[in-house]
């Protein structure tokens, strides 16, 4: 059973949009056990439309078009698929109904009721989030073509609750992937450690890099998820043991993930201290549902006005060694901790750029600090070199906050030694 | 003269990385007059991407791949490209040069050395922020198939500083996109509005669905930039003048860019007071550079005790009415503008979820406040039957707040009458 993705719409072809909707369903397949070899973009051009879908018909089993089922005269996917499978336009009943319901006592013009139009045939996906509905429409030889809207949150719901007894009804091997997740080890040096995975068949071994992170995916395929699941897990943990202790968590989403489990776990708390980072660093602990349990206050302390009042970083200190520096960083972790009561205290100061930077203190320098009940740590990011962008150093100088606290929580040493 | 991309890499297919590669491109060829019409992605597999590269040379003259260029197994691109241009690969002294620079005193094994190879007669692009270097290979006929590497972070300067050059000897006309930006108003009431404007030929006008935004591309070819921009510039602004002021910016990336650039024109500053949002509101002001001349604190009151602590809410606010009310919004922003000495406040609570909601307060119920020296207004963000997930009701709540200063500093009215 093999999959194709066409992305339509001249947005993604000019770089204006960022195309999410084929990692969203790529996601969705793979879970699914559907393997997808191939995806397209296309603009709203109906002759490349055409073309880019029998292509497609002619490889692949399921084809997955997004993009081009709203009101507008660009959109014409399904116009385009319409056609292709020979079959005429109907007005489904549940999506009209719908789209009244929508428009209640304002008036809908035809464009938008044309919303409501499906390939005689077809399976309706209904759209929770918004006013098209998404649709499967057969080909001959068992193939489908299957249609979903643009926006990501239109898409989803419709792919996790529509679609997906649809999709279930044509895989036939689950995929799974176990994800190894690092941080503070290069993906070069990673991959000389773990050479001969590489190689392997099932599963397989891949390494990759995030944003200031690499992580390595162990896919398996077998007859069920849990099979696959046995297949994969136990090559994970093998990994997981030749990394040592930058790794941060198997099958865990991200960094900040790993430290609000962590903490909730042991009932601690925390709260932040920042200056560069200007709520970066709150806002991905915050991005945890449940993040509550553990974070109760954070202080954005931009202004140096703001470090005195808000955190009693003795001006002195201020002006001797400058707002950007080891000591401030320090004193905002150790103040963070004690005026908001929390158990971990985290400070962060630095020049993220682009502008600000001197020969002493260039761009991309970021003092870290962690203060806990019996320890106080400190990172320096220095910028080697290469300035890496303001939101690249707000990141990572973010992300190394979030590794202090792992590693500290976790009974490490301050860094590790593999780096 | 026309562009392909193909993104190489099976993490794409797996849906473990979203395409942000391909964006980067489109948008930098879209800028050089470079007309892309066909993407497609493939895995890390021989067979399929020479697939993809023999489709793509059959009917583009430059060929973009990505991704493929490291020191695993897995990178075969080059490989691949070499073969199918019938050029062996030799050693980039410079590109060897700048590995064994990279390495310093560690050893550098063959897999490493490896990302020195290029076709021979490639033209080299230097990798300014990673280890392999990216190249332009000759193909028949005038045609090239281009390589950069698929981290993002090593991609964007080579095509910037490297590659540009390159590109422009190709390029012919120059395509010019002017974004009419708003917050407020549907893509469907828009689009009724804008009818006439999407059968246009030059400029092309089309509609947009962002995060809680909607935009409209409006797209013009000429000989050169400017011509491009003064065939653009006015139907962008006939466009504006029909929206009226849910508009808020021609050309202004977001809404904060624009917020953060009004303050500063008129010598102003603003705080935050965050609950649910977490600081998400004060990451979105202050990933703006430049944005210390008007951000000097944010404060994140997750828990009551925070927000009576920092804010001075007082607790009889807090227990009659609920941390999540109209009242406590409204504190949040007057007191976050009064401690702060601020010439204007935010305050934002609500239920993010995915827990903690109930029939009274339901989940994505928000109360977005600002408080400023001669006003005082507040949204309420209802779900509606729809709760639309922990990450959208954060980013919408941030966006009307910023919404509301940019309506208070242009001497608009609370809300447009336009919704």
């Amino acid at each position: 059973m093999l999959a194709e993705i066409i992305s339509v719409g001249t947005e993604l072809l000019l770089g204006h949009t960022i195309n999410k909707d084929a990692a969203i369903i790529a996601m969705e397949l793979s879970r699914l056990g559907i393997d997808l070899l191939n995806c397209q973009v296309v603009g709203d051009n109906r002759c490349r439309l055409m073309d880019a879908l029998k292509l497609a018909l002619s490889r692949s089993d399921v084809v997955i078009t997004t993009g081009g089922l709203g009101p507008t005269k660009d959109d014409m996917t399904k116009e385009a698929v319409a056609e292709l499978a020979g079959l005429p336009l109907i007005y489904d009943a549940e999506s009209l109904e719908a789209l009244k319901e929508y428009f209640g006592s304002r008036a809908m013009s035809e464009n938008q009721k044309k919303q409501a139009l499906v390939p005689k045939g077809a399976i309706v996906f209904k759209n929770m989030a918004g006013t098209a509905p998404g649709c499967a429409v057969p080909f001959p030889n068992g193939k489908y073509v299957v249609l979903f809207p643009g926006p990501p949150r239109e898409l989803t719901p419709m792919l996790e609750c529509e679609a997906r007894p649809f999709f279930l009804g044509l895989g036939k091997e689950a995929i799974v992937s176990v994800m190894v997740k690092t941080f503070g080890i290069g993906e070069g040096a990673a991959a000389e450690r773990l050479a001969p995975f590489f190689s392997m068949d099932n599963p397989t071994v891949a390494p990759y890099a995030g944003q200031g992170e690499m992580f390595l995916r162990v896919t398996a395929k077998a007859e069920s998820e849990d099979d696959a699941r046995r297949i994969a897990m136990p090559v994970a943990e093998k990994i997981s043991t030749i990394l040592g202790d930058v790794v941060y968590g198997l099958d865990v989403s991200s960094l900040e993930e790993a430290v609000v489990r962590q903490l909730a776990k042991r009932g601690w708390s925390i709260s932040t201290a920042e200056s560069c980072t200007g709520g970066l660093l709150a806002k991905r602990i915050t991005d945890q549902p449940g993040a509550s349990a553990v974070f109760k206050t954070g202080l954005i302390v931009y202004a140096n006005e703001a470090k005195e009042r808000l955190l009693d970083i003795p001006s002195e200190l201020l002006s001797s060694f400058g707002a950007v520096s080891s000591q401030v960083a320090k004193k905002m972790a150790e103040n963070a901790r004690i005026v908001n009561q929390t158990d971990i205290g985290l400070g962060i100061t630095g020049i993220a750029g682009p502008t600000g930077g001197s020969e002493e203190k260039p761009l991309g320098l970021v003092y870290i600090a962690m203060s806990a009940p019996d320890a106080e740590w400190l990172r320096v990011m220095k910028p080697c070199g290469r300035y890496l962008g303001r939101n690249n150093v707000r990141w990572m100088a973010a992300s190394h906050a979030l590794d202090m606290v792992r590693r500290y929580l976790a009974g490490l040493p301050p860094e590790s030694c593999q780096i």
